[in-house]
């Protein structure tokens, strides 16, 4: 993604729009396309605010379907270099891409568990973390139940967002 | 602190013992000095447990005296080095010693809104964040009522604790 600014975005019609921001929420375009009709937006704050808006304005199937977009940690897409460019900087940021064996034994064994409870992968903002506060986030959350793990992934998700958009921004 | 290992902290006697895990809990050696009764300790895992448990089990005063223990991140005791060794360390390791201007001004200012709202310190293990999640941490638990941070300042200080334990024992 390279930076842009957010007067150029504002004058943009939907499809400029939604292309500039397709990437921001994984996978899933139609977040930024929806946000689109509540521009124009003061600064990076306020379209996120609309973007996450969007997010929770979603059907139960369409939040759903945002959480299984999102990629396992240090799962089979990362280790077949198959992530967004995006999600592999966000991984290799926090040492993910360099695991021990012990260490990747034990996040794909936290993974399966979290996803067998669960039914969608464990999603958190990695650049918000150390490699040791991501094990401890993702134990500590296999132990909540089902509504609250739906919507702190979501949250997550909207965060990731933020991240995103404040690197597109260069803010 | 230089490592040590269990077996030798498993026959100390209780002066001997609180003197080797006296720094576990900030300025707090009385949380080693009540765990030693539970002795003998598997492994570091139980001795966390037990030293956890005191603490729970603490009355209300040494429990919010615990919390007062503890500096303020990046606050006046930092800039003037008069942090423990572990704190130094643990608050140096998420860049937390060399903050921006903007920066500092911004986690002060935090720092003062967290006390003035709960009448103790922002408490988090550093070790399990980054800098930018620390931030993040800091806005979020300032949303939360009174009950809830008394309990989560607890938590933080039994997950640092775990943390000096890890370092301690080399593990």
């Amino acid at each position: 993604m390279t930076t842009i600014d957010l007067e150029t975005l504002n004058r943009s019609d939907r499809a400029g729009f939604t292309s500039a921001l397709g990437e921001i929420f994984e996978h899933s375009p139609w977040v930024a396309e929806r946000a689109w009709s509540q521009r124009s937006f003061a600064d990076v704050a306020a379209l996120h605010r609309a973007m996450s808006s969007v997010v929770l304005a979603a059907s139960r199937e369409e939040q759903l379907a945002l959480l299984l977009a999102h990629p396992e940690l240090a799962g089979k897409l990362a280790q077949a270099g198959q992530l967004t460019a995006s999600s592999t900087q966000e991984q290799a940021g926090a040492g993910l891409n360099a695991l021990s064996a012990d260490e990747l034994a034990r996040i794909s064994s936290l993974n399966a568990q979290y996803r067998a409870k669960f039914g969608f992968p464990f999603i958190v903002a990695v650049r918000n973390y150390t490699k040791r506060g991501i094990f401890r986030e993702l134990e500590r959350r296999l132990e909540n139940d089902a509504q609250t793990e739906f919507r702190t992934g979501l949250e997550q998700v909207c965060e990731i967002g933020l991240i995103r958009l404040e690197a597109l921004f260069n803010a």
